[in-house]
């Protein structure tokens, strides 16, 4: 459904995530894959492809999220290394990824896109991620 | 060889690229792959592994440089969709890697990472390529 801005979440990334904070510019989603502390980061703003589609003012502030939400996911998941990326080959809607890696993770030390199938998490720890993470984020 | 600064490209990154131009931050690399238009930027600071290591003013900085760079190399490549990411799995100094990709392209709809075996560029392609981007980049 669109908000009164024009601005709606692609199904697909719907479908594969669970909403944990609005920030200022972007819609902050958890993926549904025990594997991966994995976010996505959706700038709300309609039709929007690719980051430099988008306004200077409203790119800097998506890259201030990106850094912060990065920081923020390390820390609370205690990940190896970050993982970054804008990719939208397969959703054309611009959504950025946000992934804490582990050396010992499903993927190491190779990209996490296409590889196995997501598992899914039980109900009790992905709603203590998501509030773990609303909270780290929202102060 | 180190910078005065402190700064020295990674051996692997400087073995697998092609110098484009220096900007304000960041070293331009082109991937030695004819495959791909494939751009790799390097900041040139010492000891980064993640972005929300640099100081603010530099990840402004840093993202700016992402963003035009990822138009310029969409606009003289005509690529299909821009991927951007940072991820420093295997090689640990912060890099970038922005690639216009196409929808006829050895790897689309998946990442390019680990596809294949990088394939050759002709020196006179290549020199052509880095001219250009270095001329549209610099202006």
């Amino acid at each position: 459904m669109a908000d009164t801005d024009g601005f709606a979440l692609h199904p697909r990334l719907a479908a594969d995530t669970t909403p944990v904070v609005e920030l200022a510019l972007s819609r902050v989603l958890l993926m549904d894959d025990a594997r991966f502390p994995w976010l996505i980061l959706v700038p709300r703003r309609p039709d929007l492809r690719e980051i430099y589609d988008l306004p200077a003012a409203d790119q800097a502030t998506l890259w201030q999220e990106i850094s912060r939400v990065g920081e923020v996911l390390m820390r609370e998941t205690g990940g190896d290394k970050l993982n970054v990326a804008a990719l939208g080959n397969q959703v054309p809607q611009l959504h950025v990824h946000v992934i804490a890696r582990r050396t010992d993770d499903a993927a190491w030390p190779g990209p996490v896109w296409g590889v196995g199938q997501a598992e899914a998490r039980d109900q009790g720890v992905r709603d203590a991620i998501v509030r773990s993470l609303r909270e780290a984020l929202s102060s």
